[in-house]
């Protein structure tokens, strides 16, 4: 049976989302739980989960491992993978790597769109690639097995972590610079360097990052996917829905403003459409999910083809890269 | 093959006393990780413990089960075991016990001498029992696998946390009041109750606990283990020896002193002799454990009795306590 698999959401978390994730049978959902948040303030989020985990038992469980998500198939569940969008968490401590990945961390974005410790981000004007910090945590993740994520990252440094990285890295949600020339989304050279690395690339379904925004039609994203098919190959895509459902305007205000800034920061928005823009038809919640297995039919992928990039490619690259190197 | 297991140690830790395990052939040691660390300062002595199980991968090895301690002994390396002397690693947050418990800790004083947000310590005046936090936390520990240790603790407290807890306690270290009459030493009527719950001993090795301080036998102390065999049954004993190797007389100072007061205090030492009692002669290092497995056979104990005291005992409450609650 093939895998149904979001390689990252953002949600405003409820039992009306887990029982949605249940009613579209989503298997595995990789799942932000931070953004600027330091050490202390990660942890608190780990255990907003933890008591969601025991008040829902039915509902979600944690993923840790592949394995952990096919248990989580087979009882009925929808597996739940830790992530985080900033190297926040681990503040200046490497040693805060291996504690976050014994949590159950398993992707770590090294930068969001500004620079950070480790690399730079997709907004900055200058591209430094990583740095020293960066060269070495990335090393550390590597050995424990926590992804590099460098979906907000900027070009050197994204190529320079695929090179750097002993292991494939991914991109959890952006989709093709050439399709849709947004700050947040790939070059062909980081897309091909991504597959050749054995890296992920995850479709976002965030308006921002779609042609035609939110008037984005199903047949328009999934001709994207096939066209990025031809440059990558299909096993090396998946679906990163960065669904942000029942989030208020005060969290994409939170995700681009953090602490850095005492001004208002538009990000990808505008003083005129300062919120969260809305979610194109095909796609409202984890219900969608499957619609888009129908369509990726109608362009022309095989069903295997499907299988793997609705999940069962997510799924091998967790496998492969959530424990520690061999 | 029988299991040598120390069931509390707190040494200034080194590549020294590492091999010292070894050359003992200690199976497992629960180390004390934190006495009035806060979080983020256990978290850090946390990331010192995974350097060194990075760095002596052939010497020690991180156990968060009884499975672990068998593998160990099998792999000839010596298992740790994460413990706190004090509840300050979870502050005043009861989520922080399972992400504790997450990042391997397994025993938790409820109370170190003083009053605590939990329970109070055998120090005080008047001993008010669990708190309302208290048995809150006692419920989480038990729901988690975290054991609610009570050596450091008051009579009441400690009668509290027996009947309270849903799953068997530990008195980590302490050693019989009738035997010497420390403050620190247990009460017949604690030693009932432990042993009627299901709960483990653990024979201290600590001179201010001895008849007879540094100048305590071998004899002397097996003899008191056989006494309190005929109170609460062989099968609850084991030995936790508050080895303190290597330690600065300042890390005695922080253990009694902490943050909570700017004066001395001097604790079971005093003004003439503040620092660390010299160790008894039959005991001053790992290597020595299995001394004291001849000396119990001297005193009368059968050879499942000895294999039991020295190590059995607490590998059977360790599979019977660490995991969560079924």
């Amino acid at each position: 049976m093939p895998y149904l698999v979001d390689g990252l959401q953002y949600a405003n978390w409820s039992e009306k989302v887990f029982r949605q994730m249940r009613a579209g049978e989503v298997d595995a959902v990789h799942v932000t739980i931070a953004y600027h948040e330091m050490f202390r303030e990660t942890v608190a989020r780990i255990e907003e989960w933890n008591r969601w985990f025991e008040t829902y038992p039915d509902l979600i469980v944690q993923a840790r491992t592949g394995a952990d998500v096919r248990r989580a198939q087979k009882d009925g569940r929808t597996a739940i993978i830790f992530g985080a969008q900033t190297p926040a968490p681990i503040e200046d401590d490497i040693g805060l790597v291996e504690i976050l990945h014994t949590l159950g961390l398993r992707f770590m974005q090294l930068t969001y769109n500004n620079q950070s410790l480790l690399a730079t981000g997709c907004y900055e004007a200058e591209d430094t690639g990583l740095t020293r910090m960066g060269r070495e945590v990335v090393a550390e993740m590597n050995r424990v097995g926590l992804v590099v994520d460098m979906s907000h990252s900027a070009e050197r440094s994204t190529l320079d972590a695929i090179a750097h990285s002993t292991r494939p890295i991914a991109i959890t949600h952006a989709n093709p610079h050439s399709w849709h020339p947004a700050k947040r989304n790939k070059s062909d050279t980081v897309l091909k360097a991504l597959a050749q690395s054995g890296g992920m690339l995850g479709f976002s379904l965030y308006p921002h990052h779609l042609k035609g925004g939110s008037a984005c039609t199903l047949t328009d994203f999934c001709e994207a996917i096939a066209r990025t098919a031809d440059l990558m190959g299909a096993e090396n895509l998946g679906i990163g829905s960065d669904l942000c459902q029942d989030q208020p305007d005060s969290v994409v205000e939170w995700m681009r403003v953090g602490r850095w800034t005492k001004q208002i920061d538009y990000g990808e928005g505008s003083a005129a459409a300062p919120g969260f823009p809305p979610q194109p038809e095909f796609f409202k919640d984890n219900r969608d999910l499957e619609g888009i297995a129908a369509g990726l039919r109608e362009v022309g992928f095989s069903l295997d083809e499907v299988s793997g990039i609705m999940g069962d490619n997510w799924l091998r690259f967790f496998d492969e890269n959530f424990g520690p190197a061999t």
